[in-house]
């Protein structure tokens, strides 16, 4: 799957991936109008209203971009109809053969883990019978349980040619809270990051690993540093856009292939017809406002890794 | 609720928590056939048949305990089926007045940890109406994102009466990977202790703060030291029984009140019908069997406490 991942952005020559975070204050007036007609204001028309933004996201993007990366929490916050409709998008964006990126951050350990990875990334049995839960491609994980809580992930991964992305640098302000502290002169994103690396080596692709890495794009030096730890690592970006991130801040997140970066924008993209730059599109076209962030996103990026 | 919670530990003289992590080889074979018979050997099969065995544990344990601790990997692993098999046990052990512990070690920022904390812990806002997603009583988080992925589950805290046990640290072997890398000194772990006693005196029960901790009980000598770093924090002690940890490990998680820690037993307690000193009751009385381990748990660790 890293190198499907790898092959979908040299074609798309687009390091991108749209983030389906989709609250219900981004979807426009007449998707929820419509849901809530059908199925009343219930989890079910929340639900529904998440599930039809998506896929009018993706069809409008698709053929732009290699990569989504649903939020999960969006969708668990609706309850049983809200992890159905993550199901949905999941399996809607495989159908494009978009690359899912389920950003999910689970973390636990033994058994625990191995049963998170089953559910999301391969297969539960049941009987004699094996079934998909969730079925994403990559899922992130927080590393902050050890090795335990990653191994059973790369177990499943071995199997299933699928990847994971591990926390390592934050985007949020207060991701230096227990990130930055300092172990023997050097920040524990470093020490993070050098496990990462180590885990990759266990499960690599043609040219990069399956064990992949967050960095915010909020932090550009340490981006630089950790792309140095970690070169084989695949690293998603967060934080472009909406968080702070620009296009001339990630060029060190890359390595001098172009490749070894992928920059996530949720909002930047998916609720672009809110800002002033896209209001000509309206609500109405809200689809077609995110093609255009995203192609502008992608200029912004290709542009200065040609710099 | 962490006012609820030492009440009904008062009450049951019983310090102690039952963790459902139903794998499908702790359910008996009999419960399994029962529900492929019904629904095949298909996610919801699997989901039922967690469903009936969580039901027999509860129904046989609940008058003595006081809480339990749904580990919801092991639900999510069967996909949709699985989350409903999760709602269902978080609404029935309710319903039977147990103090609900979601075990979710959820972690992530700002809006996506609000919606995580509204999903798990408060209401959603769907139009006009509101409506709580899972409806747990506590959930467990992961803090390596920092004090932004706390906050958020703070504040619906405050407005539920609800609390969380923020990950410390843990009873796995490669726990110490990352907690106990030394900053200035000390182990991380004891940094995280000190901001989770900082944030608990934002939201104080009458004793007790609903900001508790996650301890391991395989590491009691850090047990002791987090003890009085956290006066006020409730600490959920994962890691008794199958994991190696024992009664007279644990007396320094408590304070001098004999309140403070909750100690976890998952498969020592629900599948203890496979251990050969519970062979006696038989797959068929596995819930005589769950409520016996509970009851010699509750011994060990009280007369414990005595001495």
């Amino acid at each position: 799957m890293i190198n499907k991942l790898v092959v979908k952005i040299q074609k798309t020559n687009a390091p991108i991936v749209v983030g389906l975070d989709p609250m219900l204050n981004y979807i426009p007036a007449h998707i929820q109008k419509k849901a809530f007609q059908e199925y009343g204001e219930t989890l079910e028309g929340a639900a529904e209203a998440v599930w039809q933004f998506n896929k009018e996201i993706v069809d409008k993007t698709y053929d732009i971009i290699p990569a989504v990366k649903p939020q999960i929490a969006m969708y668990e916050q609706f309850g049983i109809p809200g992890m159905t409709a993550f199901k949905k998008t999941v399996d809607y964006c495989r159908e494009k053969d978009l690359v899912v990126i389920g950003d999910i951050k689970r973390g636990d350990i033994g058994s625990t883990s191995a049963a998170y990875a089953v559910g999301h990334l391969g297969k539960v049995k049941v009987g004699d019978k094996t079934y998909a839960g969730f079925d994403e491609d990559f899922a992130t994980l927080n590393p902050y349980m050890g090795a335990d809580s990653i191994q059973p992930f790369i177990e499943v991964c071995r199997e299933e040619n699928k990847g994971i992305f591990v926390l390592v640098k934050t985007s949020n302000p207060s991701s230096g809270d227990f990130q930055d502290q300092l172990v023997s002169g050097r920040p524990l994103y470093e020490l993070v990051g050098e496990k990462v690396a180590e885990w990759g080596e266990t499960h690599m692709g043609d040219t990069y690993s399956y064990v992949g890495a967050v960095v915010g794009a909020t932090y550009p030096e340490m981006g630089k540093i950790l792309r140095k730890i970690m070169p084989k690592a695949y690293i998603l970006v967060p934080g472009y856009g909406a968080q702070g991130g620009q296009g001339k801040d990630l060029v060190h997140f890359f390595n001098k292939d172009g490749l070894g970066a992928i920059v996530n924008s949720s909002r930047g993209i998916i609720a672009s017809y809110k800002q002033e730059k896209y209001a000509k599109f309206g609500p109405e076209n809200f689809g077609d406002s995110a093609r255009q962030a995203a192609l502008d996103m992608i200029e912004d990026i290709s542009s200065a890794l040609e710099r």
